[in-house]
């Protein structure tokens, strides 16, 4: 029976304490692949401690992938043979990104940080799970029939009819429900637009910007371009001087910068589309509902009369990132375009999820949910900027494009470089990216003041009562 | 008020008139996109019947895509405009294909046949909802919190898990969990590989075989050819004389043929495979589970030592083809390949479906579903042989492969080509292929005396009720 000593546990729970033992266990190769652990109740006996506590450490290293459940059998040492071999690539954090395997490194800093500035993860207690079993409960009832019949390639027609009504009232968009084609993430639906727009185009992503998005192109291998950023968005000339045939952009919110484009970019956009056959835009709207002071702002989707506007939007952000729907809303002659290319594919998102959203949509839950995270996220924003005015180094911080979106900007005045920033973070528990890690050029180190750093602060997930804290070492990190 | 008189409904029940009432009126556009139709208790008083009538016909319409309902504010005609752009090629049925799309056309005969011997959709019948349902809530109950954390890309720890252990079980395949990757569907897997073994190496397809992966190859640009079989399956000439460097092969029971490739042919392909680095097998094991006599074969993955073959498999044909849950089995070098070069992408299903899947495999109600529905193929079978033993054109049948799937062949002596047979059928309200439609060359209609037909019949969702008259009215194609 394995045994942990509770004398030396520090400023650590005892359930955190006991995590970390049985971590470092597995990752000194002490307890082998498919150990069966301790039963919860023999444990806690054993340890004299209760069995909430080792059921919170059994939890903790389940969610980490460093053991395995199998139901009425107990818990099991995952093997951890392969989950080192990961690409630096994705540790950056993107809307889409923070798979649990690029958390389970040797890296004991890495793997369990204090405070997580990176990750997008929705927060679990915020998922309205009781709602959403409901549904799935009736929709079990309501649809057997419907459930097992195959959903048209783009998705079942009373979700498709559901987006369509909510972006009519949410965004006032006129989409039919015909032009939405569902998806399992905008991952796979980038995959398909290659398959759609063709192999030969020529594609930009913005710089700075998502990286993921170039990297599918570059796996794809289609050609890519950087294309750059003034003040105002995507440089026209960038597109011209690039031949570039379709252009990925966040015109609403630009991820991570914050810059929403203003409506005369937005037209040149559209005036650069319109010259050719072969330009199109994809308009990636993927936060628009988490805009948290005055009114949204127009899609561009909505003022396009030219059939070059390509949009997608994703329920990973709005309800939970571990569902995987998204969807994209073709033009018209691309919708015909799908339907005789690609129609060959089947959906890839199961009819359970499919209906049970249809019935989160129609019902007016997603509406309600949007609003209570708005209200939420608003909440954690006024709460970690009174952090940020709490530190005594508030004067050499400066906080930019805090009105929009789960995350902000924070410029701060030291003479540390950014890979200094962040290394001298994560020694304190924090995982704090910066924008310069967001560029692909090195046009941001050229053009600005060597002195000023600007990190990204995703504050969706992070708890309040450790806010003060986090925002404290950080601080030290960076001005220490 | 919508009225309709039931006076002449001929053998029709009243919801099927009904049904095909109302459908008239939606495919005349007299009732239009959007319109509400009555509820379903107005609409039976009106018309003087029961409403689990009205119930049926709306569900059958609702089914079928030509309405759509919103919870408590009822039923509207869905918008069709788009629905008759289906491309000819997905009116072949395969393992994956049959969207809902695709039947609704304005072609009364395709729309509602009266059997359909290509449709591969599972009986909904059969679908363990109950289970399912008190899986799926437990898991909700129990996992909250991993419910929320992002999945692994190659899917959740806990499902490769369980299904490296059935796997072992069943196939006696040594695997690790870290192998297998889980995503949304073979086709979006197949799109995987490509970016994993390379644009461009040039991919084999079997012929006759699927026409999917076909066609997943050609939307994704790389070359694929098409390769010859005999008797034993794949022939390796053609491997060589087409400088093919990945070849798709359903060994152990090949689509649609039948054709279970001998353990010597199976040593003869990964010989080929081992002669250069670039080659691989990927290995579809479709529907191994559903061998119906017999001990199931060794997989070709299971005495491959040089690491050069992928294994597919999927539970869309073993749980519900509405489920999207497929996985392959990686090669460890590739294993390591995929980490290093596409861990980027997140898992494209969604962490709900992966627990409760997970759950239903450890928890034994996989092998019991499994084994119930080979029962219940069997016996779907044994009652369709008796069927055509009891046609007077029984001697004019061959009946071929009728061990193994889902399928088999029905070899027939007629003076009727292939498309005479296929239409006359269509007639009947019968929807029926033929082994020559699964031909990319014209190999096999040189090779082949013109009076001998083979057919296809998938009977995995016929219902026992109509099969002896689907049989009848399919012989009266052929043979009169």
């Amino acid at each position: 029976m394995l045994t942990y000593s509770f004398a030396n546990i520090g400023s650590d729970s005892l359930y955190e304490h006991l995590y970390k033992c049985i971590k470092n266990d597995i990752l000194q190769g002490i307890l082998r692949p498919d150990d069966k652990l301790p039963s919860k109740r023999t444990f806690a006996k054993n340890l004299n401690i209760s069995t909430i506590t080792i059921e919170n450490a059994y939890a903790q290293l389940l969610a980490e992938g460093y053991i395995y459940s199998i139901p009425k059998r107990g818990y099991f040492i995952a093997n951890l043979d392969h989950s080192i071999q990961i690409s630096q690539s994705t540790h950056l954090a993107e809307p889409e990104i923070e798979t649990s395997f690029s958390k389970r490194t040797t890296d004991d800093n890495s793997a369990t940080p204090f405070a997580d500035f990176i990750s997008n993860q929705t927060n679990p207690d915020n998922f309205p799970f009781s709602i959403w079993t409901k549904l799935m409960r009736e929709i079990i009832l309501d649809k057997s029939r419907e459930l097992m019949t195959n959903s048209p390639c783009g998705g079942i027609l009373e979700l498709r009819t559901a987006i369509a009504t909510h972006l009519k009232e949410f965004r006032n968009m006129d989409v039919s429900p015909e032009q939405i084609i569902v998806g399992a993430g905008t991952e796979y639906l980038y995959g398909l637009l290659i398959q759609l727009l063709g192999h030969d185009r020529i594609y930009g992503v913005e710089d700075p910007g998502y990286q993921k998005v170039a990297q599918i192109y570059r796996s794809n291998q289609v050609s890519c371009h950087y294309i750059p950023l003034d003040e105002h968005g995507i440089m026209i000339d960038g597109l011209d001087s690039n031949n570039i045939d379709i252009i990925h952009t966040c015109v609403s919110h630009h991820f991570p910068t914050g810059i929403i484009t203003p409506i005369s970019r937005r037209y040149e956009l559209l005036g650069w589309a319109s010259k050719s056959d072969t330009r199109y835009i994809i308009e990636d709207d993927y936060d628009s509902e988490f805009r948290l002071m005055g009114k949204p702002i127009p899609s561009l989707q909505s003022i396009d009369v030219m059939e070059k506007v390509i949009y997608m939007n994703t329920f990973t952000k709005s309800l939970a990132s571990t569902i995987r729907i998204s969807y994209m809303i073709l033009p018209n002659h691309l919708v015909k375009k799908f339907y005789e290319t690609l129609s060959f594919y089947s959906c890839t998102v199961s009819n359970f999820e499919q209906y049970t959203l249809a019935r989160f949509i129609q019902g007016g839950y997603f509406e309600k949910h949007i609003n209570r995270m708005r209200n939420y996220y608003r909440g954690q924003r006024d709460f970690i900027m009174e952090c940020i005015q709490n530190n005594p180094n508030v004067s050499r911080i400066t906080i930019k494009e805090e009105d929009s979106g789960l995350h902000f900007l924070m410029q701060v005045s030291t003479d540390k470089t950014d890979e200094v920033i962040v290394e001298e973070a994560l020694k304190q528990g924090i995982r704090i990216s910066c924008l310069s890690n967001y560029y692909h050029s090195n046009y941001y180190h050229n053009e600005n003041n060597d002195t000023l750093h600007t990190l990204i602060i995703n504050y969706s997930n992070l708890p309040p009562v450790i806010m003060q804290e986090a925002i404290d070492r950080l601080c030290n990190a960076i001005f220490e």
